[in-house]
């Protein structure tokens, strides 16, 4: 195992970027994204359509009364508001943005379910349904987000309130969830626990949360499916129905589920989800000394880096599950390559390169940020575009359906538009790599 | 009006094809294509999914008892053959042959309404519907096939006795519409009549058919529209559900009725609408003497082979409501072009060579023929090419959802499937250019 020991990450503390080019982005996310988004989330946007994501949190709280409102990931928008504030504050100390984060923390904290559960999906709308539809419902990808958000601030401010309310809620997980006899014998739809719990395991040191990431990366794919058996055991219903009755349930390789991990040989299935798991099995590779996930990071980077990535360091060259095709099938007009695989695939590269220290992972995460990260964002923070074409034109979009899901703006795909009870608000990504509702106008 | 009053057609009795190329082609329709389908129409190809066609002119008719089963549309697959037969019987008459027709055609016959309706889905499973859906169900399209079979058959063999019974339906069907106050002030969704009553009118010259031709092109499009009024008047009903409630209602374009044609400037929606259409346009201008449809005919002509058409002779360049795209909007791998487009383009093009004696229209034919028309058939006259791609890498079929068109064999699109009801067979068109159900693996 070549593990660069040297390889030490900078301390955002000391960093200060004076570069106009990149500079310039961290001034803009700092002073237009980070309040903007703020008042997204609180529905003071006029054009946008409602977040309602701050408001779920009174009402898990109980502060409130009211109904839950928005997607069953609307959680994870508040979880990346506050890593992004907790990165910039790294920067430039702000008391007042501090203060209000600190609230947002004391509010979720109140929204903390006794047991350390922590989702107001699930708190508010179906109790009785918590960990019931792990393939579809995102339940473990909000409680990854908001565990990176508890590191992060930790890390950027040395506060442990949110730290400490997120081990409590992977306390809680890793109850559920592991070999035992009472234990849930399960993993996420959505990756995102795994690179979280790494992190978590990075500032504490527990090694239960190492050994939960390697549950859920192990666990996954393994025969007989866990998908089907929480299918057959809920009772056949399911979340989204879109390309037929349960089609995430049984598409498994659109969330890399179809065979275990150590035989997977390409990049498959929905680009974000392979890159959120690939960070984290990365990530774990390198901290377990565990020399097959490493050789399964490296066969399946190879595989992705050069026969399904654009030059632009886009990925997913299909809008239909928003999904990696096969090797070398890269049109120009119709790929999706969303901001947000590119971000998840720095990310990738990022856990590659520590544990490699190979500087073609590094040229991977400069072509993807250049390109298709930044590109992302409008100058003005405001606006954002989503999905990364190398060839459009415009007159041609409102014509042929095989361009439906180019818009000037992020427009939420069909397989992950809500049930008919749930309202379709469109949804942005915010440049820091956050799923985050923002202000759209209504097409 | 530049009307080449020497243009005369070949009598086909008299035409003897003795090119290898094409008198091969002639041969194999007649020595396997026809009697296969025909088989297929009874049943009694094994690996075939079901045509029930006949035997739903039995129901019809009283002979046997039990439910109508297939499309919508099913009907129009027995006109086909009919016509087919027809064809080949003033090459090479068949004594056997003929008798089977004559057989059919007494079991039409016997299947006619008294009041002269024919139709065995309405008659047999919604008879209290009878025109109440022309937007979507394919009433008047059945009419049209039907009509063209019985002036084939007579042109054929001159006998009358299909020739009267479609007679005495395009009289119901003058008498049901039409700008009267009893009368429905409507038009087809899928245009066919159109052709089909120019054809009755030339063997006939019989003016109600040429006149009712005439007021089905030219309300066409009028406001208020007819789909929406139909809509509301049977209760906001829909038939085809798979682009969200009543989209081929709302979708106007798709059938070229969102305005009036003399006011269209290009080739628009469904490919095979468009081309059965403008052949019965073309085909009423040049004998109605009416020069602003032939401006029309020859507006929309230009635009389609100058704009939308492949070198191919393909039309119709995506696959989401196998329809046209942009001007310039032509690419080689996402196409839809099936063959039975390219038949009715050369459909079009004879009534425009019929009508301008140009030799461009000729050529187009020309060109269709010898790729995306005979290349629709393979050479053992049982298995069909549908969709026209000049583009195709066979390996990635299977994993880019751009290509799901894209098969071996002719599969119906999403758009064309049956309500959850009715069973969801495969669908071939035969080279002859009618709707065929044929032998077609279950995939």
């Amino acid at each position: 195992m070549n593990q660069p020991d040297v390889l030490q990450e900078v301390d955002l503390h000391q960093l200060k970027v004076t570069d106009a080019f990149l500079g310039e982005y961290q001034r803009l996310v700092r002073d237009v994204v980070i309040p903007y988004q703020w008042d997204a989330l609180n529905d003071r946007i006029e054009e946008a359509d409602p977040s309602h994501a701050i408001e779920n949190f009174e009402i898990a709280a109980g502060r409130k009364d009211g109904e839950f409102y928005g997607m069953v990931f609307q959680d994870s928008d508040v979880a990346k508001w506050l890593e992004a504030v907790a990165w910039s504050l790294c920067q430039k100390p702000d008391a007042e943005l501090e203060k209000t984060a600190d609230e947002v923390i004391e509010l979720v904290e109140a929204a903390q379910c006794e047991d350390g559960y922590l989702n107001t999906y699930f708190t508010v709308k179906e109790p009785e349904l918590r960990w019931t539809n792990l393939a579809e419902c995102h339940e473990l990808y909000c409680a990854g987000h908001m565990i990176e958000a508890g590191v992060a601030f930790f890390q950027a401010t040395g506060k442990r309130r949110l730290l400490d309310v997120v081990c409590r809620f992977a306390d809680h997980i890793d109850s559920v969830f592991g070999p035992g006899e009472n234990q849930i014998h399960g993993y996420p739809g959505h990756p995102e626990i795994e690179l979280a719990l790494m992190r978590l395991y990075e500032v504490t040191d527990n090694p239960r949360y190492l050994n939960l990431a390697n549950y859920f990366v192990e666990e996954r794919g393994a025969a007989p499916h866990f998908y089907d058996s929480e299918y057959e055991k809920r009772g056949r219903t399911s979340y989204w129905n879109i390309h037929g009755p349960a089609w995430m349930v049984k598409d498994k390789a659109y969330s890399q589920a179809h065979e275990p991990l150590a035989l997977q040989q390409t990049a498959i299935g929905h680009a974000v989800r392979f890159v959120y798991l690939m960070a984290g099995v990365a990530h774990l590779a390198r901290l377990h000394k565990d020399e097959e996930k490493r050789q399964t990071c490296l066969r399946l980077w190879d595989n992705m880096v050069q026969k399904q990535m654009y030059i632009t360091g886009g990925i997913g060259s299909q809008s239909s599950g928003e999904a990696f095709s096969a090797d070398y099938d890269l049109p120009n007009d119709t790929v999706y390559a969303e901001s947000c695989a590119s971000i998840g695939l720095m990310m990738f590269a990022r856990r590659m390169l520590q544990m490699e220290a190979d500087s073609r992972f590094a040229d991977v995460m400069e072509r993807a940020l250049y390109n298709t990260v930044l590109g992302g964002m409008a100058l003005d923070g405001k606006h954002f575009f989503y999905v990364n074409p190398l060839e459009v034109h415009p007159k041609t979009l409102s014509f042929n359906h095989i361009y439906d899901h180019v818009k000037p703006v992020r427009q939420l795909p069909a397989e992950h538009r809500p049930r008919a009870d749930l309202a379709g608000p469109l949804y942005l990504y915010s440049a820091a790599g956050c799923p985050l509702r923002a202000s759209v106008r209504r097409q």
